[in-house]
């Protein structure tokens, strides 16, 4: 199965410009988690619209670069007249990878094709079912972002050859997705859907399941250079380990902080924050480079450096 | 840009199972040529079927593999325990190509993406919007041969991280698409829009353009180990290589043909035949593996071996 969020294989090669930002969309945002294939299209949008902010300064919104058809639509888009005045439209090298929210749920855990193995023709049918979901929610996040003007390219984890060995990455090639950003393109990967399964759209990444009322919003975690990783902010009393090892029985949160942890030790920082609001508004911005106010609702996972 | 079908960087390493064959799917076939962005469905549908047929023994049709929504559909189709019953369900090593047809070509040519360079704004909002024309087609080939019971897993050429040089291949991996077959899926690739556009819906490869009255339909090519070839059938009075040229100011006829000979050299026996017709079916059932009936139309390019 695949899977995403991981450069321990394969690094991006020292000539490869460095990447702004990581944009981890989750499924549990940018779909109706209880309409089966549902889009949300106003916070899909709005996700866009504020990405293009933080990507491409431009007093105007560039052209739009999704010109096919839509459902119900009659019109598309395209207007080449328009790009005549954009020479200088220039694009931060951002990395856009999405979960999968209400698209490929149904089709893996009817198949139960997480647990294997592919040679069952169950698990095999939901394989191809699950993909063509998930696939299906990828092409509309690349177009909603081409709307608004980003340059964006889906990258499949499956197509690059990504394979993971008990639930593991164990072969991964990020070559597709350095060559999109040096060709200034913003390539926009897909997860797992079973991995994503049981996740909710919080503000991001809590000491203990989110609903429990004492889980506490981790704001800032601060990364090694070896990987290990220790909360900054708020100043807890108790050891982190303990609840957060208690969390994973459900969210497996540890592996995702120490994935985040993994981006970060390259210098990249990692903000955990909830779609289509002012905090992801602030964190796209760079508004927390610095030190993270308190009004902010949202998880930074950075280097120490 | 992105191109198909090259297997002279990276052959198949030799645990591969050996591949049934080829089937490139012409874009003009698959889609309506005159309607934008239009799926021939019917044509698609029976594609489908007779791709079953050749790639799966069964005496009744094996259950559907898309459990994913339908625009103006509101039923969804999956039966897990349909799945029961098909333990032994094997499916032949196919490899699925399909062109642009209706998909692409406007984004393409608005844009001139194939004259580049990408840093031209409009060049790169022309990458993006027919790349997204093009998975779109992708995806709904996918689904197609899904919802027939065939193990279907879409493969970018982009995402394998496939380039070219002055449109030439000079970078291809097919480890993503060996990996599928060793899993007993079925890749289905997609082509350059760009080199599909002057195509028309024939019934194979001629020795000048096929709307010229006096053009002949190479009914078979076959190839040496050094990857050179030769009209085998019909017996030509003249030279095809003259022809063949002339035919390359539109076709790029000979590119074609070289390309179907570098993967005959392996061994695979390419046809180029007009879709979901009896002469397709011919040839993916197997009924051309001996001499070319003369009332059979179509190409077959294969090693003399």
């Amino acid at each position: 199965m695949e899977k995403n969020k991981n450069q321990s294989q394969t690094p991006l090669s020292p000539c490869t410009p460095s990447i702004r930002c990581i944009v981890k969309l989750g499924g549990a945002a940018v779909t109706c988690k209880n309409e089966f294939e549902m889009i949300n299209e106003e916070i899909l949008q709005k996700v866009s619209e504020q990405l293009r902010q933080a990507m491409i300064v431009s007093s105007e919104k560039p052209p739009g670069m999704d010109w096919s058809k839509r459902p119900g639509g009659s019109e598309i888009c395209c207007n080449p007249e328009e790009f005549g005045d954009h020479s200088a439209m220039e694009c931060s090298p951002f990395i856009v990878v999405h979960g999968a929210g209400s698209f490929g749920h149904f089709q893996a855990s009817k198949s139960g094709v997480h647990k294997g193995p592919l040679n069952k023709p169950l698990v095999k049918g939901g394989f191809v079912a699950t993909r063509i979901s998930v696939t299906t929610l990828n092409l509309e996040i690349v177009r909603a972002l081409a709307r608004e003007g980003i340059p964006s390219i889906a990258i499949s984890p499956f197509s690059c050859g990504w394979l993971t060995s008990e639930r593991h990455i164990s072969s991964a090639d990020l070559s597709s997705v350095a060559k999109a950003i040096d060709s200034g393109f913003t390539p926009v990967l897909h997860g797992d859907a079973v991995l994503d399964e049981i996740q909710t759209d919080v503000y991001g990444v809590y000491d203990r399941p989110p609903a429990e009322p004492d889980a506490i919003l981790l704001k800032e975690i601060a990364v090694a250079d070896d990987g290990s990783w220790s909360v900054v902010k708020p100043k807890l009393q108790n050891s982190i380990e303990l609840a957060v090892s208690a969390h994973d029985t459900t969210g497996g949160m540890k592996t995702k902080i120490s994935e985040a942890a993994m981006i970060a030790k390259h210098g990249i920082d990692v903000y955990i924050v909830k779609a289509a609001t002012s905090h992801s508004l602030r964190a796209l911005n760079g508004d927390l480079r610095g030190s993270i106010p308190d009004d902010w609702l949202g998880t930074v996972v950075r280097s120490l450096r």
